[in-house]
């Protein structure tokens, strides 16, 4: 049995580690049906200069190549955003499990939709974390979103 | 006024140095409203050993942090997966111009239906690129878009 708020921790240090480095925190971590860690990640655009690299993608990058992604779940702090969730829906993760949807929502719903099992925690650290970040940095979050 | 198929060249050619390079034959390009190149890319799954660098993600990378996208013009030799779909929808990329579908559909359609601005070339070039990758490496195509 999986204990979701357990495998979040993991999403959760690595959103702090993106704050440690001035980066946005969000983290997440890729892991198998048995709970155990394939990779983990956090998001890298202010680190790396990278627009691409999302907690999702980093995760999901950090694990290597695969056959299948089926039996995997999708640990991430803040509701996947469209691009993450495409992601999700592409390569066939069969379960995300998100920290929190309040400070954003994506495309949690229509993964939820076309048969991902989806789980939000609600959590509240993850909720003041991001309600702090966006507070100080809008102009990044903004950025990291696509809204002018 | 935008020529969609001298777009579409520099997308073939990242294809082709994807091929050339042993990998997957799939390019991608970002320009502004006027035609000019900010990024071009192409899959590098086998070069990296990185299953997120998608041809659409590289070109998107490779043109650097942005603070908007809706002047901004993707092309891709190839119908954009989920994954790049996604990547298109988040950052409210106003234009794709696809080479062709008939060897995969992604979320092209779903695109249009959300505001984008969707032209499908249907060029022989990359029809014949694809359907010949496909047929002599099928597994690592299926392993790119996630199919057991």
């Amino acid at each position: 049995m999986i204990n979701a708020e357990r495998l979040l921790e993991t999403a959760y240090d690595e959103a702090q580690r993106g704050l440690a480095e001035g980066g946005i925190p969000i983290g997440a971590a890729l892991f198998d049906s048995a709970g155990k860690l394939l990779g983990r990640g956090h998001n890298r655009r202010v680190q790396d200069g990278d627009p691409s690299v999302h907690a999702e993608t980093d995760a999901f990058r950090n694990a290597g190549r695969r056959r299948g992604y089926r039996d995997t779940i999708m640990v991430t702090t803040l509701s996947p955003c469209w691009y993450c969730s495409g992601l999700v829906r592409q390569f066939g993760i069969g379960t995300v499990i998100v920290g929190e949807s309040r400070t954003f929502t994506g495309g949690h719903d229509w993964l939820a939709e076309h048969g991902v099992s989806v789980t939000v925690l609600d959590d509240q650290r993850c909720v003041e974390m991001m309600t702090r970040f966006i507070a100080e940095r809008p102009e990044l979050w903004y950025e990291d979103i696509g809204v002018d």
